[in-house]
Order: structure tokens, then C-alpha cells, then sequence
């Protein structure tokens, strides 16, 4: 394995774009049952009960969706330093930004997909307000248990319009592990799961069916169990959330899923379980085109809204 | 309301026919998980860990697939008189047979469609071997949790090719209550969903899609969580039991759901939760063509063969 | 069978006193989830999202806690009439009452015990605001899921200075069936489980330690899944509320409970599972001293304040 | 952070002695529901369906019970080479072994307290047969079903005459990091939790009660829901196998549990849940005496022999 290795150590937060600030911003707080740890200018910094950190979503009112920018923290200061070095080697380097609220610097990079990725290591860690202090000392906060209860952000699934470079880069230049991917009958590469942990997936990378770039799927949003994913899809349903795929389970990666579309139009999904990777030489499981055909875990076929909509939307080619 | 109540306690049992006898007690004992607990002739008698009486199945070797006969266990002798007047004063009646394994002298009748019932009282409790002798004394049997560890035969879903005066039968001579039921924009009824007791649906009437007389959707069998449902559908994918529709939830009974085909064709649902009725006045819900094409609670559109496919096997009209 | 059967529907709802009137109600508001129906004089009225009358819990502030009585839904306006004569024949009839809010003419009378029932028929229906809307129609109300997010009250437990006459008083004047029960080594009968329908319990009886009279022990609220019940016992952790028995499985009834104390100090259990009981020649299950050491389901020991508190608090006799 | 990183991989196996090994085998494979991938000697080889080795537990016959030995598996061949360096520089190295079934070449070396590690790199992946194939391709074997199903080891809690130069040892030499401890009002470390992984635990140390060196608390096994531990404890209850705590959650690390004690009298635990440390810079959360007097996080006190017994058993100091 020459591909760096525990170099990332999680995603620390996603700003998301919306068009329709204030029903996101209902949508995350009331539907998802996140809290507003701050706001800043045109933004809200929302966190789950299970965030060490202060945020794990910037949610930003823009005049589009999608994702700004995606935000890794580093294992150390020294693995910053090689990662930053890394990227700036592949000519994908942006530059330093003095940091936002609740981090210090971060080195703004793209993907060869165009995403922006920052890396940061130094973060502010959440302290609780009086209302919202835990019983349990070992967990943040308190858990509120309202709407979806979500407890942290997930992963990430961007889309690519190849999805290969980008996967490559993930691997080579920030120290992602691959653990199972997606080649078609003509060899391309659409569809790769990575993660810097046991995790099976924390970084997604689906081709793009409009071969457009930088655009998101979706971003996950994590429950301890399935019964909280059944949960929230009575929840979507009953708070008019669009329910774009029910519960039920991913034949990759195996996690169990719910999504929907909040009202800024980006797809949201709440996810459990999935398996671990702890094998130091797992070998990435590469499916077919034919083995896609059967669908998910339990034969459910994903609508083909599932395979085409990202955001910011765009347009078939014509 | 007019209609006699309280007169039907429960399906006692129904009897399957497979023209795969091996088969299909394969896959009720290891992948339903439930017990031989005697065999005679071309039949087994299978019973769930929560069945009180010796059986609710009794799989009957065939030349074909379907159901052979259902079970009603009446309240009282006296119900059991009074329903078999009923059912021969409606011109329905067969006659009485001595009765079979496990239970006592057993009246039969047609329901308007044509599907066999059997009225019965006298029936006998399970003894359970030293090996299944439960720890806990108010339970029937041990927990031996093997496969999906179904509990009990829960309802069942005969198919009718005119639904409306098999569903009127129910009601007026069984003393079923009507929960819900489907209307068609031309006035059709093609659905109708029926319980003698608290639970949302005991016995449910669909329309056939062939218009074939006699015939059944399926046979639910009872596991007290959905987790239990999860764990049904990843049994069936590793044992080859072709799933028909993933595990979601219902939204007529709001059951949870997970439907499979055994071997010899016959459609099986595990299923859970759904919604008590304690309302005596309760005014039984209609659901219109448009409000069905939502598909299920979550969104879930059935598949073509759902809503066509019986047993045993019919072919459409030509 | 002797006994009157299907006479009584259901509980229609307890009505519980506090003498902390505020705090408890915000404990079934923001803690079991329960949503404020009306108001009139000193009580608030409270539903659960699948109560399909206008409510279950009427609140009443007062100077001490406990039940000020439980009003039961008989099958029919016949059934009323009956029941009405059984208790008044039983010289435990109390009178008329004109009805209160969402309900029409009840008849109140004790038990032998001295807990204040009402027997009624006339109730309203629950129609839900535009915002509690729900997106199923056979729901009554939307599904909130705020707090615990109880569904509906599920069964009363009051203590009796001597059990066995108040059992037998809802066996034969209300028609109860006798599911389960306690028989002390010297013959002394101390609990008994009744239901009116196939829920293994829905009123219970157990002996009064102090052997005072017309004690409340808890009121159950429903809730779907065991997963609600442990998110039950998260929720009552951080908002402070005592937890008195840790989720865990009953032996007796084999319901998965909860139980806290809400801040008047009534017993309050968050509940779901069990068994039914379809058989209709059902013998109730009898526990000895011996067995019921054995404690819950896997063996739990309940505390000592399990067996010995109740509301109104009682002092021990001297 | 000075201690070394990301060195080991995970608990490879452990092996367990029992003094009765027909009982203890039949445990696991038909109550645990392990499968016997080999047998060799006088040990059986036993893994969980998502074990990637070829087994997880290596169960053999013994005079007494206790652990044998526990193999971890580092992240690389070099990685191996730095911790034997390690363990050797601090004196506790014992030399090589060949390897055993299932893996190559491993370290033997003892942690202060006495206990036996393996320490190794190279593992045989598990190929099943075709009994066992699973459909979905990204897991390892066929999910059967059988008893408790788990699915793998998951953490292995030794007991410790002095804790803290235990756990220091595991931090290192071995690399773990610490995420919880217990400080006793004298100072005393009680009790430590490590990982390697973001896994709240994997390696755990308590007090000996009795001073005793290098006994065995418990190993867990992983399933994935909480609801199949509470599944695992009907079977248990069933199987007649002594429950020593019914499913609760930890305050510690949070964790669900269900303790018993398997026929050689060793304890096992059930286990699933509890929270990830993504924290590159987690502080390790202190507990004090006062603090663990509360309980378990929803209250519940274990009984006496969870703080006192082990394998193999020792007596109270006279």
C-alpha cells in the first residue's frame, strides 16, 4: 500500500448552498432536529447531538444549491502540512484562508472534479449551553430528540464527471482508503466508496449523468438505528419532505438509507449501519454493471431521479 | 350496526397446497422458521413459537399452488351455531366434516368467491416437548429463533374477483368489521380490508386481476418488530426466496411488510405493526384510485406482479 | 364462560391528579409528546398522535397526586345500559354525570377497591387542526415526534388493598377477561392481569403495600417499537426525569417497559409489546411467590419502590 | 500526542479456555450462532458471518477457563517489526511462534498484568463454502441466522491486578488510544477503555477484585442492532443460559450489553452500539467513585459478580 494512510482523520463539516434559507434552515432544525450553533452573515452553523465540534453544516443562502465546500480535518498539524503539500504538488492547490468560526487556517484545494476541499487541523471543540448539557459526561451534548434526532454528519456523496481522477486523488493525495467501487461493461469507473476509518464509506465519488462538475448527491446524515431511519421517513412524510427513496438497504456499503430533498432542492439522506473495514489490506470489491441490476441489498430499484439529480441542477445535454 | 360481532375469535389455520412439498417445508421450518408438529398424509402441520394451538399452517402436497381451505375459530359453541345457520341460510353452506388434526367438528362454507372456510370451535392447546418447553409459562413455546422465527399466522388476503359481495359475506355472516377499503372512480370496490378483533386487518379481499375465482394473495405471518422484518428480508436474499417487495410500510393497516415467494409459488408476507381499532363506531376508510397511486406510507410504488400475480397461477384473459 | 364479555371497548381515558400542575404538564407535553386538546378550570387535556378521541389524559391540578377516576368505552349504548345495572346491582354505583368535555353521559361507580370508574359510550371523535394533519388518513394525527412521542394511553395499573374482590368486580360487573395473575404461597392474591380485548393487559391490579385504598400504581402510555422505549429512557435521562425501572421485559404480560416518574409523582410506564390472547377459552396463567422471584423476563429484580410506592403517597402503616 | 499511532489494526482472535468444551461448543455455535471453520487438537476455530479471517475465537479445552492468549493484527508487516521493538525494549517480550492456523508468524509477549499477546500481521481471508456464500459480494459469508447470529468479536475486557500500568503498556507499546477511565478517590485507576480504531472500545482494563493477575473479565461479540440483543436474550433465556445482566446501556463508552455466562464459565457479552471518536485530540473522560455510583447511563446498578468475578475463577483473598 504506497497511498498515504491515517492522514485524514474525519469530514469536519459541508456548507451547503440553498436558495430557500429560512425552509432549509426549518428543514435542518425541525425535520433533522439539528441546533443552531451560530450565525454568520448569510450563514447558520448547525450541529447534530454527536458532534464533538461545534458544526458539522455550514448552511449558507445562496442563489443555487449544492455544496461550497467540503471540509476534512487532518489526524495532526504535521499531517496537514503533508496533505497540503500533496495537493499543492498535483497543482490542485487554492491556498491558505485564515480559518471561519469554530476552525483555524485552512488550505483550500479542488478535487480534479472542481469540488473545494479544505483542510484544516485546528477546531474549536462544543461546549454545551446550560440547556442543552448532557447527562452523560462521555457524549456532547444532550440528545433532544427532536424530528430525526440526527447525531452527526456522515459522509459525503459528490458526483464526478469522471469519476476516476477523483477517486485517485482521494486515495493518493489525502490518504483515502477505497473500499468498494462501481466499473461498467466498457471499463469506466462510475461509482467509488472511500473512507479514512472503519467506516465502509465516508467519501462517495457517482459519475455525473450530465457530465457536469462539481456538483453534490447528497450529504448523510447519521442515526444509531434503522428504527430511527423508519422513524424519520414518518416524519418526512408527515412534514411534506419530499421522500425521494424509502428505507431500506444499499447493496454497497450495506448502510441502511432514507432520502429526500430538502426545500433548498439538495438531497438528504439519513443512514445507519453499514459494515467495517478493518482489514489493513481489504481488497476495494468492484461490482459490474449486472450486479447493479439487481438493485439494492433487498432488490429495491432506486428511481431514476436517483441516478441523474444532483445540485446545483442542471440541464441534460442537449 | 346491525352486524353480528364478536362471533369470529380468530383464523384458527389455513391450508396450503405446493406442488413442491419438500421444498416448501424447507422453507417454512428453516427460513420462517417454524415447527413440524405432526405430518399425515400428503400434509405437515407447522406451527409458529406463539401459536397456542397445535398449528395455524397445514401444508398440503398438491398438483398445484393457493388455498385449500381457511380456519375460523368461533368465540362460543353457540357462535359457532349461530354462524353456521348464517352461512346456510345464505345459501353458502357446504357441511359438517368430523374435523381433523388438532381439532373438533368443523362446518364448511364458500364465501361468495368461492374460497373453502372452515367454522370451527373445539380446538386442542400445543404441549410442547421437553426441547421446546418454554422458560417463561405464560408462552406456548420456546423461542428457538431459527430463521425469521415467525410468531404466528397473523391474517391472510384472498383474492376475488368481485370483491364487494365476498367482503359483504364477511361482514354480515362471519361478523367481521370492515377497516378499510378501496374504491375504484367507477364505483369499483377492489379492495377491502376486514378484522374480528382489535388488529387493523385479519382477513383482507383484493380484486383479481383475471377476474379467477377462489384464489390468494398471500398468507402474513406475525414477528413482533420490525427489525425482525429486516432481519426476514436479509434471510430470504441468502436462501434464494425471490423477494417480491422489500420491506417498507403499508399505508392502508400501515402494516410493515416484507413479501417473498415459497417454493411452490405461494406469495408469504412477515409482517408487523399496523394500527389497533378501538373506535366500535369506527367508520371504515376509503381510499380513492388517486390516493392509492401514492404508492405505500413512505412512497413505495408495489410492483406489477403485486397487484396481479395469485395463486394458483391464473393467466390473463385472452 | 359465565362472565359478560365484549362489553367494554376500551379505557377512554384516566384522569390524573398533580400537585405540580405545570411541570407536569410540560413532562407529557415536551417529554412523552403528548399534544394539549383543550383546557377548562383547572385540567388540560391530552392526547397522543393515535388517539382517535379528542383525548386520553385529562390533567387535573390538585392538592396530591393519584387517579381521580378512569373512564371506560363500552361496545355499544346496550352495553352501557347492562353494565350500568351490573354495578348498581352490585350496589357500587355512584350516579349519572352529565358528561365532560368530549364525552357525552357517563355513569360513575367504584370498584371494591374505591377507585372511581366512569362507564360511557357518547365520545367525540378527534379532527385534527391544519397543522396536525396527517398524511395517512386512517391516522387520526400527524406524527410529530416530539419527546418520547407516545401513541396512546395502553392500560391502567391501580393498587387494591385486597385484590381479588376489585378483579372480580371487573370480570363479572364489567366483563373483563382474566389473563394472568399472583397467588401469594397463603393463598392471597396479589396482582391480576385484565384486558377487554386481545392485549394481554389493559387493566391491572396489584396489592396495595400499605394496604390503603383507591391508589393509583402507573398509567402505560403506548409506544410502536422497543427502540422508542430505550429512546424513552434517553429522553427521560436528560430532561432530569427519575427513571425508576430501566427499559427492560416484563415476565408477566412480556410487555417491554419503562418506567419514570412524572414530576406530581404518578408512576408513568412507556410501553409496547406483549402478547394477544385470541384463544377465547383462555386459562389465566397463574405465578407463584417462587417464580416471581425469578424477577422480569431476563431476571431483572424491580426495586423495592416498584412494590411499595404509589399515589397518593401512603405511609406505612405504623 | 507522543504515543505511537495507528499501529494496531484490531483483535485478530482470542483464545478461550474451557473446562467443558462439548457445552461451551455447542454455546457458541448453536446460542451465539458461530460457525466451526476448523478443529484442530483440542481446539475448535469459531467465527461470526462478517469475520474477514478465517475465525475470530479460537476455543479450547482446559482445565480451567480464562483467556489463552489475545492475537492482535497490526497495520502492516512493519508496523509488527515496530511493536515487537517495543514490547521487547520494555522487557515483556516471550519470542516468536510459527503461527497457528489461519495466520502467519506472531510475537508472543505478556502486558504487565500478565496477560498473553499475540501480536501478527498475516492472516488467511476467509473463502466459504458454498453452504455459506452470501449474496451480497462485500460480505464475507452468508448471514444464517442461527441463535444470536453475531457477527463478530468485538472487544475483549481483561482484568487487571493494577490497572494503570496495564493500560499505559497498551498505549505505548502497543499504540492503542484511551478514551475513558475510571479514578477512584484515592487515585486508584479502577478501570481504562482503549481502541485502536474510532470504536469507543476494543481493549478494555478493570480491577481484579481479588488482586489476582491475568484473568479475563468478558470478550463481546458484535450483532448489529440493539434489538437483537434483546433477541439474544430471549434465546438466552431459553437456552438456559444464566443471564448475568439484561440488556441495558453502558454509562461508559455507551454501549448496549447483555452479559451470561457460557457453560466453561466464562463470561460473554452481546454487544452493539456505543459512539465513534473522530477526535484526533480526544480527551479521555475521567469517571469518578460518585459518578459511577449512578449506574449504568438509564440507572441500572449490575449486580455484585459483574465487579468481582472472572475466569478462571479466584477466590477472595483470605
Amino acid at each position: 500500500m504506497s497511498h498515504p494512510l491515517h492522514e485524514i482523520a474525519h469530514i469536519s463539516h459541508a456548507e451547503l448552498l440553498t436558495p430557500k434559507a429560512q425552509e432549509s434552515l426549518r428543514f435542518f432544525v425541525d425535520v433533522l432536529g439539528m441546533e443552531v450553533e451560530a450565525r454568520e452573515g448569510q450563514s447558520a452553523f448547525l450541529r447534530g447531538w454527536g458532534d464533538y465540534q461545534r458544526y458539522s453544516l455550514k448552511l449558507t443562502e445562496s442563489d443555487t444549491s449544492g455544496l461550497a465546500h467540503l471540509a476534512l480535518r487532518t489526524w495532526s498539524p504535521e499531517a496537514l502540512q503533508r496533505r497540503v503539500a500533496a495537493v499543492e504538488a498535483a497543482g490542485l492547490g487554492i491556498g491558505w484562508s485564515e480559518g471561519d468560526l469554530g476552525h483555524g487556517p485552512a488550505y483550500r484545494c479542488t478535487d480534479p472534479d472542481g469540488h473545494v476541499f479544505e483542510l484544516l487541523y485546528e477546531v474549536e471543540r462544543y461546549t454545551p449551553p446550560e440547556a442543552l448539557r448532557p447527562a452523560l459526561k462521555n457524549q456532547p451534548q444532550r440528545y433532544v430528540g427532536r424530528g430525526a434526532a440526527i447525531k452527526r454528519l456522515d459522509h459525503v456523496n459528490v458526483l464526478a464527471a469522471d469519476v476516476r481522477p477523483s477517486r485517485v486523488f482521494a486515495q493518493e493525495q489525502l490518504g483515502y482508503r477505497l473500499h468498494e467501487r462501481i466499473e461498467l461493461d466498457d471499463g469506466t469507473e462510475s461509482g467509488a466508496w472511500l473512507s479514512a476509518s472503519i467506516a465502509a464509506h465516508e467519501l462517495i465519488y457517482t459519475a455525473d449523468a450530465y457530465g457536469v462538475r462539481g456538483r453534490l448527491h447528497h450529504l448523510a446524515f447519521w442515526v444509531d438505528t434503522r428504527e430511527e431511519c423508519l422513524r424519520a421517513a414518518d416524519l418526512f412524510l408527515d412534514n411534506d419532505v419530499p421522500i425521494e427513496a424509502a428505507p431500506s438497504k444499499h447493496a454497497i456499503a450495506q448502510g441502511f438509507f432514507l432520502y429526500g430533498l430538502e426545500p433548498g432542492g439538495n438531497r438528504i439522506e439519513v443512514t445507519t449501519g453499514g459494515y467495517f473495514v478493518f482489514d489493513p489490506e481489504h481488497e476495494p470489491v468492484v461490482w459490474s454493471e449486472a450486479e447493479r441490476r439487481k438493485g439494492q441489498a433487498w432488490g429495491v430499484q432506486t428511481v431514476e431521479s436517483f441516478h441523474t439529480y444532483g445540485t446545483p441542477p442542471a440541464r441534460a445535454p442537449g
